[in-house]
């Protein structure tokens, strides 16, 4: 993807866009080239060169040190446990194009627990590879009762964001999470999906999500690249913990 | 450590403890003997037995699966991020004791972005493995301003809650906190504190504490044992969300 000087694309969009799409690459590890450099290396104006870099100083993909340079920030995409959130609003949040494409859908066996948990006879999986601006970064593993899988297949869920199926076509209302974060080994085939080497750990959460009424509808398993990913949280200290902390 | 029936200590209790450190060692990796084989292996009675097993299913270490089994629960600590807790009192809830061992203390050079968040000339660092039930899960390193560092130096670190040293000691109240957490690489060192293989991934987290006027107080860095610890939450869908999620 080198710059269109044609395009009716802004250049330091396109300047912006391309420094995204190396950087998730892993083409600059923490430095990225001066703003000379990168003027020499695309012909661009300082002007131009200048804008794309704040834009992604915004964005949370790249900060500035005084009297060293520009650098690539660690783990670009923060997850903010405030409040419940999609993955399609977490990278869009973070100036990120989200995408997905199916892997997987249909019912899986032999899942007492999530047969329990969901109170239903078959469980059915959606497994989607996530993206944001092109670049894998997480697996989802979706598990609903039978009765909510087939409603959900009957549309393209390699387009779809499944939350907003669930609310706008199937009325569910998603209310409350339990989500649980671990660091966990990962398979070969989501090893070989996230570009990673294989025998890695990787960052990894369970989300149990509760309708108004306080039952379960859907119970989430995702996969994210450790060098991409995070949680973040704000934390008050609450009365009980006025004596024993 | 074998069974005292001399002790003074009940001998569910002694099963229990004996377990628990077998569990967190790595000696039953999922299912644990049967109570008749236990009840055999130390010459005990069912009900003893049965008493240490149900304590154990409480304290969260392990879960009884109908008709298969009890079995070792995964990560048998949770970190609650509802309320800003220290790790003494994470494992505390958990059933178990806490236990430090002070590794390092004193100045640390060159952390510029530190001091510049502490606002101090120099950064004062206490870094300690810390232990649930004699089993080494974490190693938190605290780093504080001088001033700070140089009054908590004067308390045995080896056996001293550092935030009760803070607020009972120093007079500074924790009132909130910035956390974020990922899956990250960890040193030979620390792999060696822990007893995990080199080149291993480790959940990690990284916090600051401020005290009631919003002034960062203390930067914390932990590294917990991936398979022993795991961060729990509870999301509650805000009005922003019904908009974009």
């Amino acid at each position: 993807m080198p710059l269109d000087f044609e395009s009716a694309t802004p250049l330091h969009v396109q300047l912006r866009n391309l420094l995204k799409q190396e950087i998730f690459k892993g083409a600059y590890k923490k430095k990225i080239p001066s703003e000379r450099e990168l003027m020499e290396k695309y012909s661009l104006s300082r002007t131009t060169v200048r804008l794309a870099i704040s834009q992604l100083v915004h964005d949370g993909v790249l900060e500035k040190v005084h009297g060293k340079g520009t650098f690539v920030k660690e783990r670009p995409i923060r997850d903010w446990l405030g409040s419940l959130s999609s993955l399609t609003e977490t990278i869009t949040k973070m100036g990120m194009k989200p995408g997905a494409k199916l892997l997987f859908e249909g019912i899986v066996k032999n899942n007492d627990e999530m047969k329990k948990i969901l109170n239903t006879e078959q469980i059915f999986i959606i497994k989607r590879l996530r993206y944001a601006d092109d670049i894998p970064i997480a697996i989802e593993k979706h598990f609903f009762s039978e009765d909510i899988g087939k409603k959900l297949q009957l549309f393209d869920l390699n387009k779809a964001t499944i939350y907003d199926l669930l609310e706008k076509e199937l009325g569910l209302s998603l209310w409350k999470a339990e989500q649980t974060i671990m660091c966990h080994p990962i398979s070969e085939e989501e090893a070989n999906y996230l570009n990673l080497p294989s025998s890695q750990y990787a960052l990894q959460s369970k989300r149990i999500n509760f309708d108004q009424n306080g039952k379960p509808v859907e119970i989430l398993h995702s996969v994210y690249r450790p060098d991409m990913y995070s949680f973040h949280i704000e934390m008050m200290r609450t009365r009980e913990m006025d004596r024993s902390f």
